[in-house]
């Protein structure tokens, strides 16, 4: 038998209204006639449905996280912490992976009623928040910012961290570097890209353009970039890669496993984000890191802070990153 | 504005019912009429609203994921491929951390409106099993059994995989083994130590129960067991740690790093679920490995023909199981 909103207001004595009123927890409703409608669906084995709650208050208190790569070693450590502080503020998380078009997805959250929206990979050319700020549909973006439309966003500052890497780097007597950034249309391939070149500059140093290479932040596509990269440069070799982040640097690491190099010995690699990976003894890699975790959690905060107080001023929730020097990094050949 | 189905209605000159039961693609309405609502709701930009569909149809197409651990290695391989299948059924996957005691959790599941639910990391003595039979929410097992109630169930068979390493670490010289296993009130943990002792035993090898640790499935524990183990075992000590899955693994190879044990030279170490780092030539793990990506499409093949068609048997898929042997397993110091 399916217990309805309707027997347990026989059993209180009060109207069906009245009862998802009460459960809801509505200063409409006396405290007396709210442990009244409390006990008898307690009685009752009562489950006040979602859907009726939804539809009774236009909430579902469901937050998307929209992502493209459900399986990266980056989101599997995000994804956690983004529930746990959800779960904490009284919102569940749904994942969304970007397979569609842009309409299309949009549509899709639209249609599962969802709350609000974190945007987890777009990238800047994306007309995704053009459509769900004309949609009315509340987001923020995680690690990012956009270029068509602004709004709340959790964002690293790569500077400090870049410019004490590339001065352990220096006094390691690197000068010929080499980079393997993330794809040109994320605003953090983007940032990084723009901190790393100042960080070198302020050492004199260059990054020549033909040891640049921008790749999906994927460990495949590091190690295969990598590869080319060490394979096609003259001499002198570089003597070090920065990568676009930790998973692209993972890579990176294989492609020197392949081609034979010893690392720190032969080529020293860099790379960002600190995933709890890369202090595993047998990884071990030197990188720039940032409090991952506190991202999370303040990205969580910013979507259900916009979802229920809308008027408020946008905000841009900066994380300082800092630099780990590990066993990758060693002294230039 | 907020297109309704009443809007649609008018236009497309039917009654409100008709317009969900066109859009639901109910046999009862002509295909005349199905084209007249459809177009009238693409014309206003009509979205059926999800809440209102679930309380029509009493289906949200909604499958929950049960998981402990979100940030698992294992499981951020699992939901990507089972969020594709899902997706490729017509469903959405929503994943729950099993945080709460059993009792809260049921509930939360079923007051979330899901259509069914895939049970990732529930333990054999855990009553949600029991739980969600007496509240009718069909449910499969995901790579594990249940020992209170029988489901559908994604398994694998690890007796030859466990064979073909028992037979290449013989051939190595190993018979002083040692293993850091998973949690005993897990079907996946109790299955793998019989399968291995089973292959050990083939070869007149006895598992001495002073060399066996039982720790979560995490590459933390899997550390701190395996250093202690390595630490206090007499002489002679262990040449070879089998480990309850990769991720435990991971841990044996740091704990080897930090104990200064060369890997394989000092100590070998064997895996299990082949996960994708496994292979990557900075690990180099040899493990017992599966169709991982099969067992993930299997259990969201499960959990929709048994939403679907409740009347199936009950089905148990087994997969397969077959050894990787690599830089991890050399000859017997």
């Amino acid at each position: 038998m399916v217990v309805t909103s309707r027997d347990v207001a026989r059993l209180a004595g009060v109207s069906q209204p009245t009862v998802s009123r009460a459960l809801r927890d509505d200063i409409r409703v006396s405290e007396q006639t709210k442990q009244r409608v409390r006990e008898a669906a307690q009685l009752l084995g009562y489950i006040p449905s979602e859907a009726g709650r939804a539809l009774s208050s236009g909430r579902t208190r469901r937050i998307g996280m929209l992502l493209t790569d459900l399986d990266s070693q980056f989101y599997s450590h995000i994804i956690a912490p983004v529930h746990r502080e959800l779960e904490r503020l009284g919102y569940q998380l749904m994942l969304h992976t970007e397979t569609a078009d842009n309409d299309t997805i949009v549509e899709r959250l639209l249609a599962n009623g969802l709350d609000g929206v974190i945007l987890a990979t777009t990238t800047i050319d994306s007309a995704a928040p053009l459509r769900l700020r004309d949609r009315g549909l509340p987001f923020v973006y995680f690690n990012r910012t956009g270029s068509l439309v602004d709004a709340d966003a959790t964002v690293v500052d790569a500077a400090p961290g870049y410019r004490e890497a590339v001065r352990a780097a220096v006094d390691l007597g690197h000068r010929n570097v080499a980079a393997v950034l993330g794809p040109s249309n994320t605003s953090t391939a983007q940032h990084r890209e723009q901190a790393l070149r100042a960080a070198l500059g302020e050492h004199g140093i260059v990054l020549d353009e033909r040891l640049v290479r921008r790749v999906p932040y994927s460990s495949a596509a590091g190690e295969i970039a990598a590869r080319e990269l060490l394979e096609s440069a003259g001499e002198p070799a570089p003597t070090l890669v920065f990568c676009g982040n930790d998973v692209v640097a993972y890579g990176a690491l294989n492609a020197a496993h392949r081609l034979g190099l010893r690392v720190p010995d032969d080529l020293s690699v860099v790379g960002f984000d600190d995933l709890p990976e890369a202090a595993w003894p047998i990884i071990d890699l030197a990188t720039v890191g940032f409090d991952i975790a506190g991202m999370a959690s303040a990205s969580a905060n910013l979507v259900v802070r916009r979802i229920e107080r809308p008027g408020d001023e946008l905000e841009r929730a900066v994380f300082a990153s800092s630099f780990h020097l590990r066993r990758t990094l060693g002294p230039a050949r």
